[in-house]
Formats: C-alpha cells, structure tokens, sequence
C-alpha cells in the first residue's frame, strides 16, 4: 500500500490513468478503468488484469478485501486525495476505488468455438450504457461469450463497463470484430445466426432456439443493415403484443437471450411454442 | 398555426411551459411536456391531452401532420425561435415540438379491474429512463396497464416520458398508488402478484405463468422491501445461468413480464417449463 497520498492532479500518474477516458489512448496504452468496488473486485479475480489501483483513504478502509487481494496480487496501489479521485473518476459519486485495466479481449477464433452454444454479436450498438446492459444480460443468460463488431462502441468505455456491472471481466469478447468475419466463423462453428430486427417474419415465440446460437443486435435507432440481415440464417423479431413501437435495444436483447437460454435448457424437444389460431 | 413567433425566453407563456420540468409545478398545473414528432404524435391521438403546442418553423415544415393534426384539433401552436425551444427542451438536441400535455393518469379502479391479465406494478423505481422503459416493455408485452406506486418516480418526468417511447400514452397508469392498496386491488381483481426478486426461490421457468398476473418491479439497487415481499403471492426470480450476480432493472421487467405474455399466449395447458435434472 501506499504511504503517501497523491494530492497533485497533474501528477504523471495521474495523468496518465486519467486519459484512459478517451478511446485513443485507451488503444494506444491497451488499457481501460474501472471502477467502483464491484467491477475492481472482479477485475482482481483475473490473473494480470489490473495494473494499478487508486484508493482513498477511506475507500481502504471500507474495502479492505480488496486492498488486500490487490497487494497480494502484486498489484501496485496509489493512494489519492478525494480531489484527485474526483479528477480520475468518470462518475458523479466516484467510490474510492478504480483499476487501471489492461485489455482482456480475446482473439474471434477463442471466443467462438465449436462448443459454444449462445453468443451476443453487437453490431451497430452505439450507445455505452446500453452495450454494458447487454454484456450482463448476455452473461445473465449464461451465454459464451460477446462479438463487439468494428461498428459498435468500444466496449472499454467508462460508461459501458459500468452498466457492464462486472460482467465485462466475466465472459470473453472480442473487439472490433468485422461482422462478416464474425457471421462466418459463427456458422463454421455449427452456431444458427438471428439477425434481431423488427423486420423479422416470424417472432421470438415461433423459431426453435434449442439450438447452439448466435444472436445479432444492431442500432438504437435503426436496427441493422440490410446486408447484414441476408448474412443471418434468419431475421426474428421480438413480438409485440400491445401498442408500443419496439423495444428499447438492451430490453429487447435479454429477452432474445432469455428466449435462448430458456429453450436450450428445456431441451430440443420442447421446439416452438404453439402458435395462436 | 401562431402567425409571429415567441423569441423572449422570459415571455410568460414560455416560462410557464418551462417550469413543468419540476415536479412541483407539474403537480400544481397537472400538465407535463412531451418532446419530439413520436411523444406528440401519440399525445394528439388522445383527445383532450394536448393542452397547447410549441413549434419551431423548421419542425412545422417537417411535421406537416403533426401541425395539421393539432390545428384540426383545436390545439393552440406557438412558433418560437431555435433558442427558446432549446430553453424549453430537455434535450441536447430538441427536435422542435414540444407539447404541454394534461395529467391523463386514471384512478387504480379503472387500471386494474377483473379484466385485468398482465399488469406491472413499479415500486420504489428510482431511475426515470428505467420507469419508462418498463413502461414501454409492459405496452409491448401487451400489458393492460401500469402502476406507479407513491414510492416510485413521477411518470411525468421528462426522462421517463421520453424512455417510454410514447407507451406512457397507450396503456392506462396510474400515479401516487400506495402499494399495499395496489396489491389488494390486484388481488380483489383475481391476478396473482407476484414480486421480481433475487430473493425468490423459484426461477420464472417454474412458475406457471398462464393466468392473469401482476408483476412488482423494485428499486435499482437494493429490490423489494420486505413488507411488500411479504404481500406478494410468491417472490420470483430470473434465472441467473452466468456469473452476474444480477441483471438490470428494465431488463429483468422486460424478461419477466414477455415470460407472461408468451404463457398467458400459448394457453394454460402448458405450465412451467420442464425442470432440468
């Protein structure tokens, strides 16, 4: 631990960590923050994730697990004043605790393999918070691992891995993955590719999802592009019983994987529901 | 449609407009705003709902309809320039209409009744964009309406408004509810309530989902209060088959309340799903 605290924030380690918040330097140093006691624990249960940790005084105390699996880990730890942590954090009420991170994405090839049998492609997903929701709606489900695609936001954004609420540390991702690359090796992989999208012809309820599979999520606004849609075995569209439009992406992305994960683990003879007369 | 346009900010019309961004003058005046073509839009469907109009000249010649819509109506339009909108607007980047809309909530009597078959209950929901989107998970999965508890956040927030993608004008809701009443009022109704939970014992894959039901959501961080547990007819969870240790609040309500939708559809023969060994 620390024995003196850093007041300046214009120390080079300060500094430093602090530019994490743009994607650039992010790229360019292969690391990201957490924070937060929940994500840094998590962090800290991976072998050479964490690089450094910022505290405070207080935050040491309130969180003495965590300074002890970090100095156990090896893992250098740098006390900061409030002011500093206020500098450093990317939240309103930071909690004293953020993690430098290195990278911990993995090659498409590592992520989807013959054994898996549910995985979340984002595509075109532009919003952070609702990437982090579908991360940990995606490891809720139980499902593989997640495809970020080269045309969704970067999943090491402060705001993603907060809504991520840990589960960025929990199931491989890959990022920047072309789609068609992904689309192709999802279907080497014996996986069936669901392109999500209101332009679906049949809903939720009328394919057999006992299946190894592969959903795709596409834009906030927009869904996803016609080309991407010919690359899926099939467009499914979550049905809408009532007046509203469509659903919020993140919603509309967990009960897809619900839907999943709930007719792999009834078993393959269960098949679709019935339909309505 | 306004012949001049309103440029003062502080013009009394405009000022009173904008005040109903706080809860207090949206109680007092029982109005709230509605922006954008989509909330509008639904807003002018209702008759009565509209109270009066704001346009810029660019939104005017986008959104013939929409002007035409209200004029027929008898809606009094006010043009004001791209500064006073952007003063009126809670947006970064105001579309251009903004409706002063009538309190259209209706008495708990009238939301729930023996007719009832799906109704979602928010309870101490904290987060405005989380109400709204349940809200309009609840329109899609064909819910026949929404109750916002005393505990929980106005519905006429501006955030929630605008997450509820225009549901907050399909379904009835009603506002203020004490939960205890809702609950007996459910329950009178013949739905059986039941509260969304980690605490739950049984998973919403075994619980048989087909008939009428009511379905509490609590607060963000910490669920439901033990009272109200205790008031339900049973507690449940979703399922967690992953390593998150929860998932978000408007996306566990969506899985939950599409689990009923899906059921209450494919008719009661089919019970629970199978258990696994």
């Amino acid at each position: 631990m620390a024995g003196s605290e850093l007041t300046n924030i214009k120390s080079p380690r300060v500094k430093a960590a602090r530019r994490l918040a743009k994607r650039a330097f992010r790229d360019r140093d292969r690391s990201f923050l957490a924070e937060g006691p929940q994500a840094v624990r998590e962090a800290l249960a991976l072998e050479g994730v964490v690089a450094e940790l910022f505290t405070t005084a207080e935050a040491e105390l309130r969180h003495a697990d965590i300074l002890f699996a970090a100095t156990h880990a090896g893992v250098p730890v740098f006390r900061v004043s409030g002011e500093v942590m206020s500098e450093l954090a990317q939240t309103v009420t930071p909690q004293g605790l953020l993690a430098v991170c290195r990278f911990l994405h993995v090659p498409l090839e590592q992520a989807v393999t013959a054994g898996s049998r549910l995985v979340a492609v984002l595509a075109h997903v532009r919003d952070p918070g609702n990437a982090g929701t579908v991360l940990r709606s995606a490891d809720a489900a139980g499902a593989d691992s997640v495809v970020f695609t080269d045309a969704s936001v970067d999943p090491y954004n402060g705001k993603c891995v907060r809504a991520s609420a840990g589960s960025l540390f929990h199931l491989p991702v890959t990022v920047g993955t072309p789609a068609a690359q992904a689309v192709a090796r999802l279907k080497e992989s014996g996986l069936r590719v669901l392109a999500a999208d209101g332009a679906g012809e049949r809903t939720l309820d009328d394919v057999d999802l006992s299946g190894p599979t592969a959903w795709i999520f596409g834009n906030e606004a927009w869904g996803l592009p016609p080309e991407l849609l010919r690359l899926a075995d099939e467009v499914v569209k979550v049905p809408i019983y009532g007046r509203a439009e469509s659903l919020n992406l993140a919603t509309a992305a967990a009960v897809c994987l619900y839907a999943s994960a709930r007719s792999q683990r009834a078993g393959s003879e269960s098949g679709p529901a019935p339909r309505l007369p």
